[in-house]
């Protein structure tokens, strides 16, 4: 079999840890020779070279600020003939419209996209589902809820062709952070600044407060694992409000909750008031958690402590495992 | 691609769970035509039939004590050139002998195997680690340890190659149960004959209150996520003691716990002393649950608050699916 060629778009934090783990020994030995990484883009170039650029070469010259310095610079992202796993981790935009367009030129020839950008899948699940199914190309997105910890792969593996009767999770980490940050005694202001410190608000960070990125994700899982074609347009959402008060014996989170009802599938972003007996109650200020309940069996919990960058392109890493296997 | 020949052995209660999941019609839609029921075995008789049985016509024979009249009857289990994937659902034996000179003839063949019976793996995890992969056949086992609790499976697909550090687990349930039940007042006995009324402890609970069952499935996760090549009969374990004291705020659960040291991989079961700030400490008296941490990111924790021969079919059915997709 040739090698794949692999595209990635966005060299933040995730993008920057995923070429980490390209270098990886593991990795390498396991996939090493299945790829050749043909180009990247930050927000400022797009560079490009058919025959394989090191991922060190092109993590060192994002480090210096100099990517354009690693080969050909490209004015715009290279046709579908000279990729075939784009890989978009660039920060979510607005509407999901520019995403939308460039997926739409991979998946159309039959290339597969990965991606951890909730913006496109939330804003144009339907358009870009049936792009895919078309085209026969793979869309794959792990690590675009509940960031690094495992859920669309955990489902697809260990419960394939189960009927989900409900899902309820920490699907964005940030909120629930400050929430938790509120409710030990700070302001909204003090809370979300704490947050920033501890490097893990995102720069723009008005997303996670508003509940505008829990709502995304809500989406994501609705339309993924209960088969619905839910758009973020249609989603209503909570986000923190200042001088929210807090009940001894009660925390607040910010719960993503999606349950099949005789109506339908109902599908919330909210505020809950989360009790001691309820398993999300110990969860850590940093925790990611979900419970699903599949109808024919008894629901699985998992949890992590905390959550960053890493283990987003961790799940990014496991969906192009995925294809190159 | 032809139709692959599945034969089951063992028609306890996970077997009979099996069957009724084939005949499920999402699972029925998505590889229903991708096998053929070739025959089944339970601890009296073996039926087989190349052109294939339905799998509610076994259901209903074995159910109704009379495994025999559904088809012709075999004095052996058929050859390795009339089975493409056999499952082992039987319960597990002594010192897994049988069960490995059974899975050779499959896996000597190119054959994949697919149990949940521990004893073979527990004993023989070298023979049958090598029998596969010079067959180039399949052995999966996602079964055999924490009964329906993803995990096998899951660590394949949302940690790809990831060396791992550390394992704790909670991975037989039914000694769990019963030391919840002494911490709760209950007598050794009366908690053993709680377990039974309940229906969980299996019919010889030796193997459970002795601790032997979770050595076997130590011993399988050692192997399968740590590298090792562990033999049950060096594996050190504890079971339940009459008489054991509970002390206040704490409880006692025999967990399974692996890890890496400078010495090498440290496998160990035993009844440990949990305290309330372990996340052990509030799972329900029927749980199954684990924490795994792998070397470069957040360790993830997974559990369900029970679990019993439907789920463990369905970790089966994961197996099966994967080898048919």
């Amino acid at each position: 079999m040739s090698e794949k060629k692999i595209f990635l778009m966005g060299l933040g934090s995730v993008g920057r840890n995923l070429l980490s783990l390209l270098v990886n020994e593991n990795f390498h030995n396991a996939v090493g020779k299945k790829f050749v990484l043909v180009g990247a883009a930050d927000s400022r170039n797009i560079i490009f070279d058919e025959k394989g650029f090191s991922p060190e070469l092109v993590l060192e010259s994002k480090t210096n600020k100099a990517l354009d310095s690693a080969g050909t610079v490209l004015k715009k992202l290279p046709g579908a003939d000279e990729v075939d796993i784009f890989v978009d981790m660039s920060t979510a935009s607005k509407d999901g419209k520019r995403e939308l367009s460039i997926y739409s030129d991979y998946l159309k020839s039959g290339k597969s996209v990965i991606t951890s950008n909730k913006s496109p899948l939330a804003n144009f699940w339907p358009e870009i589902m049936k792009l895919a199914e078309e085209g026969k190309g793979s869309i794959l997105y792990e690590s675009t809820v509940c960031g690094g910890l495992p859920l669309f792969n955990m489902v697809k593996s260990a419960l394939p062709e189960m009927e989900i009767s409900s899902f309820r999770g920490i699907v964005n980490l940030t909120a629930n952070y400050i929430l938790e940050n509120m409710r030990r005694g700070g302001t909204k202001e003090e809370a979300i600044n704490n947050a920033i410190k501890e490097g893990f608000a995102e720069t723009d960070y008005f997303d996670d407060v508003s509940g505008l990125d829990s709502a995304r994700k809500t989406v994501i899982v609705a339309n993924s694992l209960f088969g619905t074609q839910l758009r973020l347009k249609d989603q209503k959402f909570e986000g923190i409000e200042s001088g929210t008060e807090f009940h001894k014996g009660t925390r607040k989170m910010l719960i993503s909750s999606i349950k099949k009802t005789q109506d339908g599938v109902l599908a919330q972003s909210r505020i809950e008031d989360v009790n001691e007996s309820d398993k999300f109650y110990s969860l850590k200020a940093k925790a990611m958690a979900y419970e699903i309940k599949p109808i024919l069996r008894a629901p699985i919990f998992v949890s992590e402590d905390y959550d960053g960058p890493l283990e987003t392109s961790i799940g990014v890493l496991s969906d192009l495992i995925s294809l190159l296997n």
